[in-house]
């Protein structure tokens, strides 16, 4: 195995696969090391809703990057189909983000002021999903925000790098991480790597390297938990939201039912309540969900950094180390965006000014909200 | 094979190889018929609780017959363990029987009149189980309603069975029965068998040769949904019970919940409405449920009849054709002295003329109630 | 419910849902009624080649309409999706059927003389599949043998069905048919039902139906044991088959590998030898399978006629009873057109003589080989 | 949370729940911190025959520390039942090492001098055995070589603790111990924790903190691939051995079947090549495993010091830090003496000396061979 290398990527993630793609893509050198298996922990656990407008609470920089990417996965569809032969199953159908109240609609009114965005009277929304919630007065329709498997998404990214002649080291940890002569030595159970740069990309689990680099940010944990149902009853085609949760069809009709919020627990296991509070939502968006079967449940961990924005960017003091993560309920959403800002940055091209202020580690805390 | 044989058991559940094992003891040839694998259905859904007590409405005749089974337990623990090598997992500890209004409590008169069952009061239950429901105002205890592994009894009957000589087919489903000569010729999918007695115990399937053999007894489906969790806290010792609801300890340290009753339906895969009932009833007994992490769910069909009780016995008309069949919500309870019965019955053997009033297929309706 | 209805059909495998789907689209009125869930058994264990070319010993009739079959996959991908929201997953690539010497090349010679097959040499194979066995001389590449995924086919059949306005009853066995008035009365676990036309479609389980209804055809299970491997290396972008065994490329990067035939075995585990058996032929086609990763196994049944051909029609004395069962082999590549042929012979359209000759369920034995 | 403690124990396998147990017991205030789930890893792969004669290779020092282990689950047994309500499963019958030729034999002297160890000749054995292998010319019957379910003796151990006063945090990691005072200082996810001594168990993956604790000794995984089937045979009973594979009969009557050594390999995924192989060792050892039915595979990474034996005692120049570790094949069986060493060497009781010298971390290479 080739063990000096121009970048390290650390985490197996969508982030990490998405950076070790588009470095691959231009040629660079690119080892990548995942602990675990590839798209085995929080990616596999997202419901994979490219929520660019529905998941933001406000317009503000974040958007343009968050556009972006989802605009990245209408050509990545056949991209890494080509290349890796794994179909991302991009679905289309868009998001009805369910409204409750006038106030509620009132909440969201730059939203609704989107010319991508439709506002939709109860009545239409029932024309389309005769089973949604009585309650509701309406609800805005974004048709861009399709959904993906993520699980496909990242592996999809890891074999494309791999077909373009990146290492992808499964069940390889980082031990430690030294600055060493024009670079950086990695210690890992596969081996020492001597690296030009190394990118640090394994989400919630990134802290101990910050803590180990000299940076004292914490990645905050915040647990997810999630169903999965089948139904006897006519397919529902459209992801229906409210209030951060949600209900996602897939490819093979299953639909997708998520997610708690539990701040800083640790524990990947489904907890009673949990489910419990899982089960309410979906119940007052889609009410037929009391009769369907369970089919499975699992949670994950969303890594979260001080104001909930990623850190995507250079460290402050060394332009050779650099971070992709803390992308908290964005990950699969801003994977492809990520990826090529970090190729753009180590290979000193063109990065928007306002992007590296907006997601760079130093930043003054609450200076996006 | 051996395709001419003293008698066909058809059903590889807890009653049907109890009755198989009970008759091979007795030197009698056996072949057990199973369409899946041995276990796999309503045994395999079953918590264990052997409850002759606290699953009984009333003291009867019925009671005679579960507190001989439960007894047998006892004595199988080391017998099966001896012939086949199985443990049953018979674990000890009884069943504290919730109650939460002095007018609850009276409807337990009878129960708690017995000599077995002691009265507790709240603080009392709570020295015992510290995290139970602050809401009760005492609970029975009974203290040999102890539990099984309904999975391993079933295997170790059917591999203790075949060790004393029996055949055990799994995956062989029995197409046809007809009565012929001597006896009855059973058409299966592993081929003709001439058998001299024949007994129906497949449970909520035994409608279909009821009516063949021309009965008209239905069997209905009664879906209890389950749940299994795992907890940090410290370990509960008891069963708590309450209205047909229960808490169940494993040997491994994990708890069984359940179970709901949602009468005529065939669907083994849990319903979200189901699993949220489960919930609910849990933490009424044992609040911290709420923090415990889920490990499975699953579902099993109960075999109901019309008045709840069982078929045991003999077809009125024709002595080598027998039932065991719709034992509800007691057939792991039951299965020995079932297994039993049968034996006696085919052997003319004594067998309590009670019991054979009880039991037999053409009672009168609601005679038992 | 309604239970008054044009036609029923039994089995909710892929040939029974894509016969509801066709006679749906007719605006027939449909129940289908599935013993348990939709897509559980032979449907679920398949890979899901489409080999029109690749799984056919002999140039025929049987081609004709395996050919249409197959032709009807492209049509349906779209229309699935847009009715259903189902995607089906057909992943194109095509078949390498690998050759190992001149001898086995000269028995597909009646094959490689059609225009839609070509042949590769050792070399051009190993150009496309660098890690194919070296001991091959070369394969047949059939471009059009595609693949798809059969659990979703058959969900997206059923759901679809559903959405025109078919009753998709599962968990739902039937009991007993009798013929009487101008039609049939099938009693179900889910009530009495009235029928005009009764579709036999439960493939191996259609013995049963076909002794009660007269006929005296056996459906032989052929069990077929398989696993699906994740691998760390340059992905397969094609199927690799030789005589019946098969490497198939999921849309998600697995491999399914595939698979034993073990006549008159009804037992759905996969067993030890079975196991071993697949592996080594697989190792003898890609020997990189050696260090992959297995991630499951499992066996299905494949019902098998007297002669390996469907039985697809009338009852000989009977219009109004119709057969579409004993795919053996080929159910996921026959689907569309056993659907389609059984619409026509409802409906009365044209349906070519020598299909109607090749398929009928009294046909001379051995008159096609 | 108590932050203040007396003793630390990373690790929450079968060493370190061990070790939490006898601690508490002493009335020592412990913590233990485990990364993932209690009994996940290398703990939940195991077999657990607790082979002390049947896998040592020579009789030394390590044996009676080995025998003394293997006694102690006599008592261990009801303890930790009574305690926590789980049991551990212990299961007698023993093993039989079966012998191939005469001079294998020889090899196996030592061993078969041993009063608890009988020579049985291979009728004797397959009067035992019925289907054993025709090729042995017999075998080293070892009645005190039991066997145990490793992952209700860890949870055993761990709740016991638990009940005893100990705090058990899973999904808690360590992510730096500092020295500091007159004690350590441990940053987990769960926050800052003093203690006055810690405990390195966590096997394979201790590596991480003996180099970060001045320690240069790597431990190596060795993963073993595992496979556990079902029979319609009659029950085995005895434990089959031969150069470090076996057959294991369970409770449940399941046979468990291992295991492969693959050096310095951390993914623990089962690989195509490594169940082959452990397939074709089974099945010269009971020929009739070839019909069977596969369960489950999966794979554990045994943790191998420099000279296979394990990492027992206190840090050569900090009598506070201690390690437990490197346990190989012998975990399961070492792990009551290995808890009950690390007691006494902490609360300063007596260890005998050569036990102490045999596995200290310092020793010399080789020192044991």
């Amino acid at each position: 195995m080739k063990t000096n290398i121009e970048v390290a990527v650390i985490g197996g993630g969508i982030i990490g696969c998405s950076i070790a793609y588009y470095l691959s893509q231009a040629k660079v050198d690119v080892v990548l090391f995942e602990e675990q298996q590839i798209a085995s922990k929080t990616t596999s656990a997202a419901a994979g809703m490219l929520g660019a407008h529905s998941e933001l609470d406000e317009v503000q920089t974040f958007y343009s990057f968050a556009l972006k990417s989802q605009l990245a996965y209408q050509s990545l569809q056949d991209e890494i189909k080509n290349i890796s032969g794994i179909d991302i199953e991009r679905k289309q159908g868009g998001i009805f983000q369910l409204v409750y109240s006038n106030q509620e609609k009132e909440t969201l009114s730059s939203l609704l002021s989107l010319p991508t965005v439709e506002w939709y009277g109860a009545e239409d929304v029932s024309n389309h999903i005769p089973s949604v919630s009585p309650n509701i007065i309406g609800a805005a329709y974004i048709k861009d925000d399709v959904n993906v498997l993520p699980t496909s998404v990242c592996r999809g990214f890891a074999k494309s790098a791999q077909v373009l002649g990146a290492s992808i080291l499964d069940y390889t940890k980082v031990l430690d991480i030294k600055k060493e002569n024009n670079g950086y030595t990695l210690y890992t159970t596969n081996g020492k790597f001597q690296a030009q740069y190394v990118v640090i990309a394994n989400g919630v689990w990134s802290s101990t390297f910050l803590k180990k680099l000299g940076l004292n940010h914490t990645l905050i944990p915040v647990k997810g938990e999630c169903l999965s149902v089948s139904s006897n009853s006519v397919p529902l085609k459209h992801t229906l939201f409210h209030k951060q949760s949600y209900i996602v069809p897939r490819n093979n009709g299953q639909l997708v039912i998520g997610a708690t919020m539990v701040k800083d627990d640790w524990n990947i296991q489904p907890s009673i309540d949990g489910i419990e509070s899982v089960i309410s939502k979906a119940k007052s968006m889609l009410p037929e969900v009391s009769d369907m079967k369970i089919e499975s449940f699992w949670a994950g961990l969303r890594p979260q950094t001080f104001d909930g924005k990623p850190f995507i960017g250079q460290h402050p003091e060394d332009s050779h180390l650099l971070f992709a993560t803390g992308h908290y309920r964005n990950g699969i959403l801003l994977a492809p965006a990520t990826g090529q800002m970090i190729r753009n940055l180590i290979l000193q091209q063109k990065v928007p000014e306002d992007w590296i202020e907006a997601f760079k580690i130093n930043r003054k805390k609450h200076s996006l909200v």
